[in-house]
């Protein structure tokens, strides 16, 4: 598509990426081998791997790392910084000291339901759901599913209970 | 001014930015619409957004985020990776499902004062004031204001009490 | 070497940097001044300082900062936006209220011993050994030395107890 983001923009990585209408991707981004839905926008400094499909009309904002094995439906919020992981137990080379490739590990996906917003700065384990309007907190590690509609912060993140209602 | 950085070094986004004596900009770098003072220092892999104020005499450091909203005074380090926050319940759309705009949101502004030091992996929520000389601990989540000249660490930060005096 | 990375691949700055063989340089990399080991491989948005050592079949993943006084043996994982630090008081200006120099600071240096794997998003303080083989969770914070074989997670990282067995 004429429109659609493309290398000849500055200092951008776009690789066998397949783009909706309408759709946003900032200077230093390295994007490869995804699906990216109409009207999204992707800030600066993101990398989205290979496999991954991001929904229509979501904002992935800079600084952002999307691993193989993540889906990402439609108007979801990732702030800024925000890593996702596939792999439980990571390690660079196999028992038998070589490097590891796609064979020696497996693959945990992840989904973020719609228009779920996660935080700045947090951290999401492999192998999990985030459910439809649930929002993260900035700086929260999300080890365990998360309900839909809920509210979940802190190390590791729990369900949000305010300490102090003012 | 003629010695000022400009978008003629590599890979550089600097847009209607002012600035300073003496300023350094690294490589990899996306700024618009803000002010850096006198002497101050951005690394690699940094973004800073539209009407950001930035004092003289700061080290902004690789892969920091700071946004519309925050004002940072004199004196200030802020450590590598370190993710600023202007929006307390982001989301990518509005409740009739379009893409948020500028008018679809409250913008809490942050001010950090003269000479803090915000430790690196940190993450300070919007709405918040960083008083004059205080630490925020690498790694901690900012989500109350911090006492001039006190040390706050965790998720959230709390005041910082040394669990081992060695 | 011929086959090194070099600054003609597209968007990379790399000076004074000595390479073994078959190491791979991503693109966005700001890397001076110090080794990289055979076989490792280095993701895009990466920073490594001067005086790095990185032992060979290391990775080291994307949007990762590695400063000065950080040595990295063999075999290590090192995840995606993990941020080192040296500096255990950083401020942006002495006390006489100059910037501060590499005559104003105590360097405290940290090595990560072979076959350890550092989750993605964390943090890891100066002046700490992680031992061979151990593992950092996602998001840690590390502020004390990491036995060997051990697992960490949190904020400050504790040894990992699972609470849930499943």
């Amino acid at each position: 598509m004429a429109s659609s983001p493309a290398n000849d923009a500055p200092w951008r990585l776009i690789d066998e990426v397949e783009f909706g209408r309408d759709v946003a991707v900032h200077s230093f981004t390295n994007l490869y081998g995804c699906r990216i839905g109409d009207e999204t926008r992707i800030g600066p400094f993101v990398e989205i791997q290979r496999g991954v499909a991001v929904g229509p009309r979501c904002k992935i904002q800079s600084h952002t790392f999307i691993c193989t094995g993540v889906v990402i439906e439609e108007d979801v919020f990732v702030g800024h910084g925000v890593m996702f992981i596939n792999d439980r137990y990571p390690r660079a080379t196999t028992s038998a000291g070589d490097l590891k490739s796609d064979a020696d590990w497996k693959l945990e996906p992840t989904t973020v339901e719609r228009g779920a917003a996660i935080g700045s700065g947090a951290v999401v384990l492999g192998g999990l759901r985030i459910g439809a309007g649930a929002l993260v907190g900035a700086g929260a590690v999300v080890t365990r599913d998360v309900a839909a509609g809920s509210i979940v912060t802190g190390n590791p993140a729990r369900e949000h209970r305010p300490s102090n209602p003012s």
